[in-house]
C-alpha cells in the first residue's frame, strides 16, 4: 500500500472539528487527506454496537492531494462514537485507522480491523467552580492527625492493635493464608483534621478528600459496619458535621470516600460476627439485608471484594438496598450531604452498576447542583469496559470526576526519563480529547494515593523530580490531589506502607514551602485552571505547553533530564514574567534550560 | 522367685531412719525383711557414681522372718546417696530396689539392673520464715496493672503494639517462621502493683514474685537488654525501689525474675540491632561483651535459647559475666537486693551451671540472711540430671525453693480424678522423701503459671474442682503461690492465653472470696505451715492428710468423686471444728463426704 499516503490527525482542527468530545447533537466534521483519487468513506459505530457507512466528499487540493469530508450526525445517544475510514481504490478496500493507542505508533493503512478512533457523546453537565478549580487535600484517617491534646484514642476497639508510637511503620498482622487477624490503628481522628484545617489551607487546598469515615472494624473502613455513623474512633456525626462548618467557614469543602460495592461481614448488614444487635443476613435469611448480599451456599459462602471474606458484596439495584443507600428520605447520600459533605468519591465504580451511580448523581443534584461526584477509575474511563459492558461515566449522567491514575503514570513516566516529550504529548492529548472538557478539566490528578507507592519513593528520594512532576501535576489541567504526607516527605512503597503516619514535626519543609509557592501560583492564575491547553512539539527531554484562558496565557517549561538543554521552541520566545522566581526572563533561539528545571511563564 | 517374701517401706521408720533426706554425716538405719535365713548386703552408690557393699546384720522374727539391718555412712559427700538391697541365697544372687519410681508398682525383686532407692544428702540450710510460712502472689507485670490514672502507656516502645483495650485477647505477632515481628503490649506497670498492694495482701499472699522487670523488647522481658534498669514502660528503679519500701511496711518482700542463661540479642551487651549505645559482642569482637557469647560462626550464628535468634545465650561463669552479675560490688545480684528484692528466682536454672547457682546463693548471703532463691525446675528437683550432669540444686548450698511443678500435675491429677488418693499419696511422699524438709516446706506450690494453662481451664471452668485443688494447695507443705488473675477467674489455654490481663472490674468474686477464706485459714495455723505430713491410705476417692505441728494437728479430707463417698478412716475419727464451715463436727465410721467437698479439720 506504499503508493496511497494518507494524512490525518484526529487532534487537528482541519481534520476534525470540534476537538474532542462533543456534546449530544453536535456535528462533527471529519476531513482525511488522500494523495489518490479514490472513494473514501467513513465507518461509524454507534455505542450500542450499530455501525453505518457515510461517504465522504472529494475536494482536489492544489498540491495534487485530495480531501476527503463529511459530518457526522451524533444526536443519537451519548456514548462513545468510533469511525475509521475506508479508502476503495478500484478492487482494493483499505482502512485508515488509529493504532496510536495500542501500538504506540502513528495512523497507518490496514487490510482488515482497524482501531477506531473515538469521539465522546455527552450530555451537557456543569461541574461546580470550587472543585474544578480547586486542590484536593486527600487524608487517610486514622494517619493523619490524633486531634486529642492527651493523645489518648477514641473508644478503641476491642481486640484490635494501637501502634505503640506515632512513628511506627505500619504493617498488616495476618495469618498464614492472608487473612487480617488484627486491624492496626494510629488513632487519627477528625478532630485532628480539625485541628489541621489552617496547615491544609495553607499548602493551598480548598477541599478535603476523606478516606472512608462510617464505622467499621478496619483502620481503611472500606468494610462498612454502618453507613448511618462516623466510627467512634474517628469522632462522631456531630463531629464530621461541625468539622465541615468549620471548614466551610475557612473556605473548604469535604468529599467523602461512599464504598457501596460492598459492606463489611463485621457489619450491621451482614454481622458475621454478631457485634452488631441488629439481625444480619449473615444470621438469619429472615434479616431485612438478606437480599443485599449474594450468597452461593448460605451462609457461609458469598460473593465479595477480591474473594475477601469480610467484604460482602452487595446486589447495588436490589430495591432495599437502593432505597437505603440513594432514594428513600434522608438516604444515606442525602443523610452526609445534609450533615455537609460536598460530594462523594464512590470507591471501586467500576463494581457498580451505571443506573446505580447515575442514581446517585440524580439524587445528589435533587439535593443541590453544588456537589461532585468522583469515580474511582484506574483507565481511560471515557472508553472503559468492566465485566464486558462499556461504562457510561462520563457521558453527563454519572460521575463528574475519575481519579486520573493514566495522567499519573504518564507524568511519573517522563519525570524519570522512560518516555520522551512526544510521548508525554500523545498520552495527554489523548485524555484530552476523549474526555469531556468539563471532566477533563474535574480529572483528579494525582501524583499517589493510598493505593500506590508515595511519589517520593517512585522517583527514587529525588526532590528535583518531585519538584517537576508537581509543576506538572499543578499546571495541568485538572485538579491536583496532595495525598497527605507527600508534602511532608513521607516515603514507603504500596499498602501499608504508603499509609504511614504524617510526621508531625518532622516534616520536610523544603517540600512543603516548594507546594506552597506551586500552589500559591496556580490558585492565584485563573489561566492554569480554566485555561485551554496547547502542548508543543519540542526535543526529546524538554517539554513545553502552554495554558490560555481568554486573551492570556502561561507557557510551562520542564527539563527532564540530567543536563542543560536548549529550549528550541520559536512559537514561545519572547519576554516573560517568571512566576515561580518573580523576575523577568526573555527565551530566545538560545534560552537554554537547567537539568530538572522548570519555568512557569507568565506575560509581562 | 516366688519363695523369697521381702517387706519393706522407705517411708517407714521401721526400715529406714530417719525419714527422707538427712543431713550431711547423719547416719541412716536401713533395715528389711524376708521369709528366709539369707545373706543380705546394701549396694550403695555415692553422689560421685562410686559404689560399695555393707553387709547387713540378721534379726530373727518371732513370726519366722528374718529382719537384715545396716547403718549407712552419709558423711562422704552431699548430694545423692543411692541404694538397693542384694540376697545371696546360695547360688542366687537377686537384687530388690524401688520400681515404683519408673513401673509404677510395688518394691519387687530383680535378676538383674535394680532401681535404687534415694536418700539426699544435704547441707544444713536455713530458708527464712517469711518465705517458708507465706503465700506468693505471681505477677506477669504487664498484664496486672496500669497504675496511670490516665492509663497511658509509660514510654511506649517504637514499632511495637499497644492492645487496644484491657479486655483484648492476647496473641503473637509472628512471621511465617513464627518469628515475633511486633511485641505487644497492655500496659501493665510497677505503679499498678502498687496501687493494688492493699488488694494482694487481702488476698492473704505476703510475697510478690514479679516476672522480668528490666528494660527489654518484649512483653516478657525474658530477653534482657538492660540488667541495671527497670523497663521504662514498667517504670524506673527508683519506683521499684519505693514499690518494695511501701510494699515492706505492708509485710509484703518482693522477689525478681533473674534470667541469666541469656540475654536479649536487643542489649546492650549483644546490641544485634545498634539500639544501644554500647558496642555490643555483635558487633564488634572488641566489644568487651564479647566473650560473654556463643558463636559459631560471628556475627551470625550464635548459640541462643531453644534457638530463638532473640536470646543469645551466656557464658555464665565467663569472669566478666559472672564478675557483672554476681561477684563485684554492687553486681546485678547485690544492686537489686539493694533496691528491695528479697530474693531472686532463677529462670532456667537447668540451663545455668551449678556453679553459677552457687555463686550467686553465696553472694546472696553475704548481702544478708534474709533471702530466698528459687530454681525454675520443671521436675523433682532432688535428682535432676540437665545436660548429662546431676544436679546440685537442694544440697545446702544452691537453691532454696524450686518451682513445684511435680505436685502441680499430682493435684490436677488427683482433682480431676485420673489418679486415687493411693497415688496422690505415693506422688506427694515420693518428693517429701527426696527433698530436704527445708526445701520441702519451701517448695514454691504452682497450680498455674505463665508456662501453663490457667487451672480454670484445666480443670474444665468446673468451680468445684478448683476449690479442692485451692484446698490442697493450702494445705499442704510448702508455699502455695497465687498466680495473678487465677482467683479473679481468668481461664485460657498455653502462652499466649495464660498471659491475659487481670480482669478488673469484672472478676469472679466468689473464687476470691474463698482464696481469702482458705488463706486465711492458712495464715492463721502454724500447723498449716510447718506441721508435718502424714497421708492416711484410705479409699479411692477420699484423700485425708494430718498436718501436725508439734502438739497440734489438723485433718484434710477431701472428696474428688462425683457422689458423696464414705469417709472410712477410723484413725481420725473424734470431734473436729470445721475450719472452713467454722462449726464443729464428728467424724464418725458412718461418716461421708459429699460429692467435690472437703473438710479442714481442727481441734476443738
Amino acid at each position: 500500500m506504499n503508493d496511497i499516503k494518507v494524512v490525518y490527525n484526529s487532534q487537528d482542527k482541519n481534520f476534525r472539528k470540534p476537538f474532542g468530545a462533543v456534546e449530544l447533537g453536535q456535528k462533527v466534521k471529519l476531513s482525511i487527506v488522500v494523495n489518490k483519487d479514490l472513494m473514501v468513506a467513513i465507518e461509524i459505530i454507534n455505542f450500542n454496537g450499530d455501525s453505518s457507512q457515510i461517504g465522504m466528499q472529494k475536494e482536489y487540493l492544489n498540491n495534487g492531494d485530495y480531501k476527503y469530508s463529511a459530518k457526522i450526525d451524533t444526536s443519537k445517544s451519548i456514548g462513545i462514537l468510533q469511525y475509521y475510514f475506508i479508502l476503495i481504490d478500484g478492487y482494493r478496500r483499505i482502512y485508515y485507522g488509529n493504532n496510536d493507542e495500542k501500538l504506540g505508533g502513528e495512523g497507518q493503512l490496514y487490510i482488515n480491523d482497524p482501531v477506531p478512533y473515538q469521539i465522546t457523546v455527552y450530555e451537557k453537565c456543569n461541574i461546580p467552580n470550587w472543585y474544578k478549580e480547586g486542590i484536593v487535600y486527600q487524608i487517610f484517617v486514622d494517619r493523619f492527625f490524633n486531634g486529642n491534646d492527651d493523645k489518648k484514642i477514641n473508644f478503641p476497639k476491642k481486640n484490635s492493635f494501637i501502634y505503640a508510637t506515632w512513628d511506627d511503620e505500619p504493617m498488616y498482622i495476618k495469618d498464614n493464608m492472608g487473612r487480617v487477624l488484627r486491624w492496626d490503628f494510629y488513632g487519627g481522628n477528625l478532630k485532628g483534621i480539625l485541628k489541621k484545617l489552617d496547615y491544609i489551607k495553607s499548602l493551598g487546598a480548598n477541599i478535603i478528600y476523606l478516606s472512608p469515615i462510617f464505622k467499621s472494624a478496619s483502620c481503611h473502613k472500606y468494610d462498612v459496619g454502618d453507613y448511618e455513623i462516623v466510627d467512634e474512633m474517628f469522632g462522631s456525626n456531630d463531629e464530621f458535621h461541625n468539622l465541615c462548618k468549620v471548614a466551610d467557614l475557612k473556605g473548604i469543602k469535604i468529599i467523602l470516600d461512599g464504598v457501596f460495592s460492598n459492606t463489611g461481614s463485621d457489619s450491621k448488614y451482614f454481622n458475621k460476627l454478631g457485634n452488631y444487635d441488629e439481625i444480619g443476613a449473615y444470621q438469619s435469611p429472615n434479616s431485612k439485608y438478606y437480599n443485599w448480599f449474594k450468597f452461593i451456599n448460605y451462609p457461609y459462602q458469598y460473593e465479595s471484594w477480591w474473594g475477601l471474606e469480610n467484604r460482602p458484596n452487595v446486589n447495588e439495584l436490589e430495591e432495599s438496598y437502593l432505597d437505603y443507600i440513594v432514594n428513600k428520605k434522608n438516604s444515606i447520600i442525602e443523610k452526609w450531604m445534609n450533615l455537609g459533605a460536598s460530594g462523594w468519591r464512590l470507591n471501586v465504580a467500576d463494581e457498580l452498576p451505571d443506573k446505580f451511580i447515575r442514581l446517585i448523581k440524580k439524587k445528589m443534584n435533587s439535593i443541590n447542583n453544588d456537589n461532585i461526584l468522583i469515580g474511582e477509575v484506574w483507565e481511560d474511563a471515557s472508553n472503559k469496559i468492566s465485566y464486558s459492558k462499556k461504562r457510561e461515566y462520563l457521558f453527563g449522567r454519572e460521575l463528574d470526576s475519575v481519579t486520573n491514575y493514566p495522567l499519573r503514570e504518564c507524568l511519573i513516566n517522563f519525570v524519570k526519563g522512560y518516555i520522551k516529550s512526544s510521548k508525554f504529548k500523545k498520552k495527554i492529548m489523548c485524555l484530552y480529547e476523549n474526555y469531556p472538557r468539563e471532566n477533563f478539566y474535574a480529572n483528579m490528578n494525582i501524583i499517589g494515593t493510598h493505593d500506590t507507592e508515595r511519589i517520593l519513593t517512585v522517583l527514587d528520594k529525588k526532590l528535583d523530580l518531585l519538584k517537576l512532576i508537581i509543576v506538572l501535576q499543578m499546571t495541568l489541567p485538572g485538579v491536583p490531589v496532595i495525598y497527605y504526607g507527600d508534602e511532608a516527605g513521607l516515603e514507603g512503597g504500596k499498602d501499608p506502607e504508603c499509609r504511614k503516619p504524617y510526621p508531625w514535626g518532622k516534616e520536610n519543609d523544603k517540600i512543603i514551602k516548594f507546594y506552597q509557592k506551586i500552589t500559591e501560583i496556580r490558585n492565584n492564575e485563573d489561566i492554569l485552571k480554566k485555561g485551554n491547553l496547547k502542548i508543543y512539539d519540542t526535543t526529546d527531554e524538554i517539554c513545553i505547553y502552554e495554558r490560555r484562558y481568554e486573551e492570556n496565557s502561561i507557557v510551562i517549561i520542564v527539563n527532564n533530564s540530567f543536563s542543560d538543554k536548549p529550549i528550541k521552541c520559536p512559537e514561545i520566545e519572547g519576554e516573560y514574567m517568571d512566576l515561580f522566581r518573580n523576575k523577568k526572563i526573555n527565551i530566545t533561539t538560545n534560552s537554554t534550560l537547567s537539568a530538572y528545571e522548570f519555568y512557569i511563564l507568565g506575560e509581562i
